[in-house]
């Protein structure tokens, strides 16, 4: 099996982070593949961030999708997740998503806890596209921006601690989703400073896919996401014409 | 007053026919500028196309923003509207969610009516996210193409009204409202067939922005809307850095 | 066009000033003509207040119905709406409805401000009717009553002020709505204090009015808002016998 | 213990039918007195004639107010029923929330049947605002008017069985909720018809009065339903000022 | 009428007192028989000690289920409540249900103060089930065991008073409803200090159940409550078979 | 890895069934027991069966609880997972959460068809119990009991090709589950049939409990799922005391 991971951000150092978490999580026969695009944002904190992302994450599902068996996309905002559904077949896992199935199954309510605080909306946006608004107790943000996950892990670490516990003890949380792709491999030193689960995004969504996959599971065609109509798309390189 | 409308689709024809109509229903005072972008699909019907055509809406805001006082997004996905929003300060207005205030305002339940069958989760999400799900009777789709708005208007008329009879008869709603902005001009025949208001969403949603900005509304910048971040956005063109 | 605004409370002072909102609001072309019944209550804080102030607003709109194009409710708690919907094909806007759009379109979350705390249940139900509840951060009460925005106006932005930071700072909120009919003109103030938009819900209302009309939409009389069957109404003067 | 039944509306036939049926299902011990204004309308099917029949239904409760242990609105609107728990410390039950609670515990989903098509919102609203919303399978109208029940009950009860079927059949209900004060005295044999339980609404009224009396409980004054302010209320006579 | 009351854990003083206040509540006319299993955990705080009594209350149920014509489960988890509504006709009430449908007709939000902190996730979801979680302020929780309310009544009316106050000034109740059989006669002294209405369930339960009963309603068979299927059910003795 | 799947009835086919499909679905490395209670009923299509079944089940999770990393409830009503969760701190995984989490992933929306109908409202109460309501289209019924999955699996597989078509056409499911541990191995066929992808809840259940295990995932037990409270539980023999 291969899974490809994409990191929608251009930062390398956590591409790099996110690859080595996704390389411990699969079965030996599994390969992973972990790329990020040449152009774009190198973090994405805003919508617009995100927006300038996703066309080059589809570029990167579109280069070699036929050589691939499930697709990862490694940022906590599943940027463009129902664009890449309507390109391929194949099944594509936001590592948000995964995430918060994790957290389901392990406590009645959970938290996640994100970077930057002008996030709380996006990540509230994917909570409910997602249909889990009921089972998330809170969102929580250590207002450090993404990029301090490579820079400052040590600062990262301390407001996933004091967030956490706020999380635990006001919000009715049981268990906390690491809402960054840049916050993987956090999870084992928050678990044991808090005393509950706490869930590795990136890790969870590679092990959803690999779990899709194995199932021969494939993306619906029969309505929303089927392939991109023919059309002119003036001044676009692109495979659906 | 100087308002921008922006067709986020690349068909010039569209464009016109939008510009007609904005141009009938504001003030005298008011002096509309109607465009699109040169790049892109020339008409969104998957997520596909409405990611593609994102970055370009955001360019056309960026190019001239000091210019206007109120900028509306002529395509009932409202597509990239929080990007927008945290690119200026002037109010920004979809003209999805402008059409559903009016609809509202005029009946207990309304139904929106689109094109192609493939649409209809992203009008849900639409709605959804407007926050009126709870008024919305149902989503009827004609299933023609957008561009059949153009091409052939008579079949449209002919599903709008066999669609929006089924939304009266069957779901509950008590008006319509036109989900596509191909579909500006048709609602006084529709009305006229089918005994109930229909909502044209361009003409509401230039009149909505006519009202904010006399208002002296402006986009909150209070967080989630903030200005993006300054950084990196590697190969990028862009103000923000 | 002509625009009949009106005040459900009989004072007289809080009539003018709604009047003078209303007069600064409307375009050159547009007659807008405020009222408030003789009978009733002088200001609307509970339930008892509410329903015994209704029939005189409905007997103001029948009064002259005919010479006017739209009707408003100038009173936060868009009494007796629905009813005034069923005895005119006119648009009918509740200015507690059409500030909720105002603010919904410039801020993903914001709350209502409003006078005594007993009228807190009031509004939550004004805010679900809209159907807007899930995007309402919270509603905050300044506890003064109703008159005080005539008679103590220093207080009454005094107590918006305290409650709009709590709303800002602890509820979610991006924007305010000032949740009384008696607190227009108060929005410009208050904004440059927090740094928010505030919407003025008097302005708010009748620039709506003047949308819906200007559209020529007119209230659907498909089924809810029919014209009231003609029946024996005991000793009650009315037009449907 | 003495309990005050007031038929909002003024048709003499039907406040006769009500006061039969409550008399049978009280105590012994409890006194039942019911009334219907002087002055209003003879059937409740608009919003128009809802508000028109409020304040006369508010001078039913303040008449002899401290002569009675629980008050009953007997109309399926449960109308101006927070003004009522305002102007009384007694329990105050309307009988759509009784019959709705009675629905709930001997089935899953239920569905309420009522007359007019045209009041299917009012009665969506009444579920709602009784928090039963979840619970409701679906609305069905008979599409008869209210006075019907008194002037043609085998076509209110012809209309009952086709309307209940369906319910049953295709919208998932497992019991009936007669919607409407008129419809008193049909339970029975509707549910001998379907084969399903069918709840009186007066009956489960004027029973849920007695249970809330009996277990003294009283409206709460905490805050919502307070007194209403003394005030000047203009041309009215009235014991709050 | 006679009434059977069934405590679902196994303490005896509990089950005394729940008969002793079952009995204030019914007419003289109605017989109340209050047991418990001989089997089973002493109180249940734990979805495990629900699940382990479960089959002990239908064991009660279908003991005599001829002899009874309604059957009261008097635990604030309404445990098991779907299965006894399956193996009988007659009306079958959770006090928790019950005590919501009370508290809803005298305040417009209340709140169940419980025992265990780790109960609020089980109160909950009885909250929910009920359909009534829009109307439920919040869940407070005492944190003293179950049978602290035999042995230690006044630390218990210390919790609730101190729970009930935050309740009323922090979460919106109005009136409050005590969230365990246990609490039995408790409503009364903490209405008093608090100066709200508060619901004892076990009341409100027996009440409701001779109102079900009184009224001739039955438990619908339509479909989801019909009798359980003979089939095998290995070493186990019951009547379906 | 050590994986204990559970099959709450008692039924010696199915469990053979449930164990064979599992073998297939793990790792070469993972174990999988496959075991079902000695008492209790064959199948449980009534809550009275699942209620009957759950201490069965609780007693095979602390047989030889240390011996395994996670456990699987193989029905797709997860009879009693709250209860297993609190007596293990190793993953537990309810095949319906498992088989929801597939579906959600790979279509918009997606169908749950089960076995009898009258199953209709514990699916349903499933669906929301996990918090997924929003994402499920519809639940449909074959309306054969769940026996037939092994007895007759054509009929099986004609009514689920016949429930699914009306799902897909009809209801806007984009994907189907199969809502039965029995249906096990019919999801290529139905998929084949209808060509759309279809979640075999088993496959489902085993792999995402290997993913969580794989994680070092453990049930939170910060409050909800703690251990049981040591008490007198009569007559019974258990580990908590």
């Amino acid at each position: 099996m291969r899974i490809k991971v994409i990191n929608p951000n251009t930062s390398e150092e956590m591409t790099a982070s996110i690859g080595a978490i996704a390389q411990c999580h699969v079965a030996p026969t599994t390969e992973v593949v972990t790329v990020c695009p040449q152009k774009g944002p190198v973090s994405i904190e805003s919508f617009y961030d995100e927006y300038l992302a996703i066309p080059q994450v589809l570029a990167e599902v579109m280069r070699d999708e036929p050589q691939f068996d499930a697709f990862v996309l490694a940022c906590w905002g599943d940027p463009g997740i129902e664009a890449v559904r309507e390109i391929t077949t194949k099944p594509v896992v936001g590592i948000a998503e995964a995430s918060m199935y994790a957290a389901n199954a392990i406590a009645p309510r959970w938290s996640v806890i994100t970077t930057l605080r002008r996030s709380y909306h996006m990540v509230e946006a994917i909570v409910q596209r997602t249909g889990l608004g009921d089972r998330c107790a809170s969102i929580r943000c250590v207002d450090l921006p993404v990029l301090a996950c490579e820079e400052d892990p040590s600062a990262i670490i301390e407001g996933l601690s004091q967030m956490g516990l706020l999380a635990l003890k006001e919000d009715g949380a049981e268990a906390l989703v690491l809402g960054c792709a840049g916050m993987g491999g956090l999870d084992e030193k928050l678990s044991q400073r808090l005393g509950v689960p706490c869930v590795d995004a990136v890790a969870a969504g590679v092990r959803f896919a690999e779990m899709l996959a194995g199932m021969k599971l494939q993306t619906s065609k029969w309505l929303t996401y089927r392939s991109p109509e023919p059309k002119l798309r003036k001044g676009m390189e692109h495979p659906f014409c």
